[in-house]
């Protein structure tokens, strides 16, 4: 269980592909997570996600706790029988959600306090309870709780959120019971190099059948966010795959595939989506409400196989987001994750076949 | 083309079964038509719709004149193709919305001066407009432009919007050109029995392919419905399909079915899914936000075999509505629609073995 396994590698760079095992079946990476936040991909129902190729999905501790709580998934038989997904599950630990969406965060050493930024009550967040809420969920890989300093601290607050972070790894690995699941440690630091590289060196010493790079893309900025990458590859061990979190900008992945990452999550497929944007060839974003859009018969993109490009024009999809009609997200959702996985499917025969840099070039060829 | 084939009757009432011929395909009788109001039924997919069986859906002029405009649907090849449904559409005249959503409307003999309720704009919409935009629209089945008086007018208003339908529907005959649609007259009259009559009387003097009852359930409450559906129904030509409009509660189509009504439509499925309500085994609206469902492992129906019921808890369901999530709202319009079309089929299916009465007793063992 939990075994990767390397099957091709890029020459020109760190890229390969490789296959994950978990109790809910193999993942074939690169690969794109989409984030069921709340235990639903917004719009999509469980069979056409997998219709849609979709091998693994996210979700969080943070939201799930405070509804309808871990211990009403667990009762309902598990998060997979709950939301009716029997593929594999990944799910993120709380600690990034703590700090941005609580409220009156405390950070002590034993854990984090916070208010529910839904009613405001106090719950307190600790890596064994981050572990036992996980637990009950029953995902296939959880994450370590962490503490991810905000992009903008100085070296001594983020040397403390990255030394606290840990410590809660270890108190993680003790608290966790179940075999069945793998643990994940996210690599901290912030952008500061020497706290990156120290963080990779300190997490990597423990054989973990997976390794995260957390407090990134949190508007730290896009050079910050490759050098952070740039410094951490080095460490992490080559058998085991490599999380890039919260990154899913098409170029963005590409381009970290080729540092060696192989897992990525993302909320933006199905957020754009909802803010009528949609991702055209290159990846780059399009506003679903532009007046040329009017009158135009073509679908988003011509040679898409999505089900919104195969059947609806711009034209309709336009007035469908005009109207804010439910019909609109669900269909710009279902073109830009199906363009995702795609995406992923299309890096990996790419690696196949000694030729990635075709794909890079597609989405790095102008400026975006 | 619009001939309509009556195949069973049931005994023990005016119920009968019967098919309507359109250039889109045939629609098997009695039937609900889901309304699509901007041109989507709300949530769906055509494909879905059609999976479901759903035979033919509604559309209205009203909003679809303001936004996109009926030029531009005309444009993009009429609105069959434009939503991607090529079964059977009817579409609403906009007199009844004119009323309802409309600003400022100042009713002429010539026709409606109203502002939109989007931006304020100021149209004119008149009979001859309204078939006009009912061309540009392309439905199989087009309505007359009619004055829908509010459910509390006296007799002497009602009278004068029951005359100018009349004076009205002459004009919509006049000004149509396409011989591919069916025109229905709106019969009108309110709570007054006389003024149903002479309505009845005057409309079925046209060899129209079909007949509608408007002005119900509008707020007039049950019982006054009731008595205009049995003041009408003798004079509707028994080789016509009768139309009953804006009825969709469960328990009330049975039994205009009974009076002899064959078609019906209604906000009602999805609407009611919105707001996280669903119909139980009898037709009764049910909460979603119940606590008891919180830990409810059961579907909403133990027998009902929609895509929400097959697969679906309450338990799950609850959480999507408490959470205002697309999924939640998606699958609670899937159960509502499914509800209602397979009530259609039962009925059909019934009134061909004799046993209609087993329906009614269902929906009416127990009050509403």
């Amino acid at each position: 269980m939990f075994e990767f396994t390397i099957h091709d590698r890029d020459p020109k760079s760190q890229a390969r592909t490789g296959s994950f095992q978990t109790p809910h079946g193999i993942i074939e990476t690169p690969c794109f997570m989409p984030c069921g936040t709340k235990g639903t991909v917004k719009s999509f129902m469980p069979h056409e996600l997998k219709e849609m190729g979709c091998q693994i999905m996210l979700s969080n501790t943070y939201h799930l706790m405070l509804r309808p709580s871990s211990e009403l998934v667990a009762k309902m038989g598990g998060l997979h029988k709950w939301i009716q997904w029997d593929r594999p599950i990944l799910t993120d630990s709380g600690g990034f959600q703590v700090f941005s969406l609580g409220h009156m965060s405390k950070i002590k050493d034993e854990g984090v306090t916070f208010n529910s930024h839904i009613n405001g009550s106090k719950y307190l967040l600790t890596p064994e309870r981050a572990i036992k809420i996980q637990e009950e969920l029953g995902a296939d890989i959880i994450m370590a709780f962490d503490e991810c300093a905000p992009a903008d601290a100085d070296e001594r607050y983020t040397r403390g959120a990255m030394e606290r972070t840990h410590q809660w790894f270890s108190r993680c690995i003790e608290s966790k019971t179940r075999s069945d699941q793998a643990l994940f440690p996210i690599i901290q630091g912030g952008t500061f190099p020497e706290l990156r590289k120290a963080s990779a060196a300190f997490l990597t010493s423990f054989d973990t059948p997976g390794i995260a790079l957390g407090g990134v893309a949190v508007g730290e900025g896009k050079e910050e966010m490759w050098r952070a990458v740039e410094t951490v590859m080095p460490f992490l061990p080559d058998g085991k795959p490599h999380y890039l979190m919260g990154v899913g900008d098409p170029a963005d992945v590409v381009k970290a595939v080729m540092y060696g990452m192989d897992m990525f999550d993302c909320v933006l497929p199905t957020r754009l989506a909802r803010h009528a944007t949609f991702w055209d060839e290159t990846g780059r974003r399009i506003s679903m409400t532009r007046a040329a859009f009017i009158d135009d018969p073509a679908p988003l993109i011509a040679s898409c196989t999505c089900a919104c490009c195969k059947n609806f024009s711009r034209s309709y999809l336009r007035h469908l987001m005009i109207e804010r009609e439910i019909l609109g997200a669900r269909l710009l959702s279902i073109h830009n994750l199906h363009f995702l996985l795609e995406l992923m499917r299309q890096i990996r025969q790419a690696i196949k076949e000694d030729r990635l840099h075709t794909i890079y070039e597609r989405f790095h060829s102008q400026s975006h």
